[in-house]
């Protein structure tokens, strides 16, 4: 029998991982306090999520300054696209398996 | 916009705790070892998703002797068969957010 659990990503698991790559995945861009809006959670427990992903490689961060403040944006790599869409079709996979 | 991130289950978010509740949903109760064998992961990682289910209160734990070895039984409850499939509805949900 084929395992579709064997192709979920463990580094996608966590419901904030897959609510940041789901809001990378359709923005060019954005920025952690938008994120953090967006997710509604602490500053902390988003950016120990982007570390994660990061440290996958699933996203870049790039650090400037708008208007004298500081300003952090996360875009989404390829890699990261080409994973989430595994992720999300061994999570398709998953589901039917069930139903 | 409705969530549906916010209709997952924290308790089953990780693969193994998916994987459990995908053999206990369909058996009417399973082995500790089979559940191991099944899975392939070590005694203390299914144990201690098994303890984490069992808080829940998703599982119920039976102990006995089969041919004088100890034997660990263990079986869903309704709540967690309710929890999984509302669960499953979530990912699918998500799933299909993004496709």
């Amino acid at each position: 029998m084929k395992n579709p659990f064997e192709n979920l990503d463990k580094a996608l698991e966590h419901r904030v991982r897959l609510q940041i790559m789901s809001v990378l995945v359709t923005h060019d861009g954005f920025e952690f306090n938008a994120l953090k809006e967006v997710l509604n959670i602490t500053d902390g427990n988003l950016a120990s999520h982007i570390k994660a992903l990061e440290r996958e490689k699933y996203l870049t961060v790039s650090k400037s300054f708008v208007e004298k403040k500081p300003n952090t944006k996360y875009k989404i790599t390829e890699r990261g696209r080409t994973a989430f869409k595994k992720h999300l079709d061994a999570l398709e996979a998953v589901v039917k398996q069930q139903k």
